[in-house]
């Protein structure tokens, strides 16, 4: 199939497109500037798409990004929250209707180049903070897909469905697929290396020893 | 209720514009610039705001325009049909997937500002053309929104649902609530007054002959 790709240039997009590659599949990524502080993030999306050699956009919406005012992620007057991934000041880490704005423009790629899919790697961790990344709102946009043009297209999203994965099942995954981990990025800071503090850096840690893997990133602390 | 409409400058969304603040609804205007050629379309939506006196913003997303790439409206390389607006050539005028990215834009607008609803102007003539105006594709996106942010979002598209309702109904409702129809902009061609010939102009007179309303549009045929 030909798949569009959301890559965020995190562990779990980047796990996601070396098995869509391994599973023979003709892979197109899609990364979006909407003006977020870890804007190292699109710089590892982009080695990671030339690591394995697909084609790789990365979409300017920093216009719409007022709209987006509420969260920590595009406002520099909003301290990133440090602690675990999963309380309650995470929430404020959360883009405003984040993953329907990403699966909507990768819908329009796939539209306009007849591709079967669009993917993205939302997994069962996720839901206890994202909304949407909850298995009913994925059900719903997959019948929005295939609803949204004469062509259907695919929603998929294999850490979800048919198997709900964990962050720590992406990173056995993902060793087992031979992903570059170091050249992906998680830390909402953004800063020289990964903080080892905020939510993402705290999943990131908690998911690598989970799952029995040495944890090749390089912590500030 | 609060409720963000998508607003494009047509007759359609004016008319659903007068018709939301007449149901006492407060009401927050988006429109797009994606490089449409009938930029006009535009200039109409700020004009129709001012009149009815609600907020508007028009967002940039001239930078996903190479994601259109197949579309007359946006290329200036494909020639705008003319002709009747349900004939096959009219195909060519859609932007791919536009409305669900219409509407994830307009819904992060509603999640950041705690907006009970978005509403669009989808109406029953709509599909047979532009399969993002299908009811069932409203349907999914309906799920879609209401599971998208821990604050629920409605999707009002009252054109569809709960009685569907054809351009000419359409015409009628506006003209009974005074919508000004001389300022909304429908032409795909952009040019000083409006074509005549283009498949939008064409329904648009129809739906004035049908409604039995005068029509104030100048043609330029």
């Amino acid at each position: 199939m030909k798949v569009i790709l959301t890559l965020s240039g995190g562990l779990d997009s980047a796990v996601l497109l070396w098995h869509l590659l391994e599973q023979k599949h003709q892979v197109c990524c899609l990364s979006v500037d909407y003006g977020q502080r870890h804007y190292r993030e699109l710089t590892a999306a982009k080695n990671l798409c030339m690591l394995a050699d697909v084609e790789h956009k990365i979409t300017d919406l920093r216009g719409i990004l007022s709209l987006f005012s509420g969260s920590s992620q595009t406002s520099s007057e909003i301290a990133v929250p440090e602690g675990h991934y999963a309380e309650e000041s995470m929430k404020q880490t959360v883009v405003p209707n984040r993953n329907m704005v990403l699966l909507s423009l990768a819908g329009a790629w796939a539209v306009s180049t007849k591709s079967d899919a669009v993917a993205y790697a939302a997994h069962s961790g996720d839901h206890t903070i994202y909304p949407d990344c909850r298995p009913e709102f994925t059900e719903a946009m997959e019948d929005a897909f295939r609803l949204c043009d004469w062509h259907p297209v695919k929603l998929l999203r294999p850490f979800l469905y048919p198997v709900p994965m964990s962050k720590a099942d992406i990173v056995k995954l993902g060793a087992g697929l031979g992903v570059p981990f170091e050249e992906t990025w998680s830390c909402y800071k953004g800063k020289e290396v990964h903080c080892g503090k905020c939510g993402t850096c705290v999943e990131r840690r908690e998911a690598f020893n989970l799952a029995g893997i040495g944890d090749p990133t390089i912590y500030g602390d």
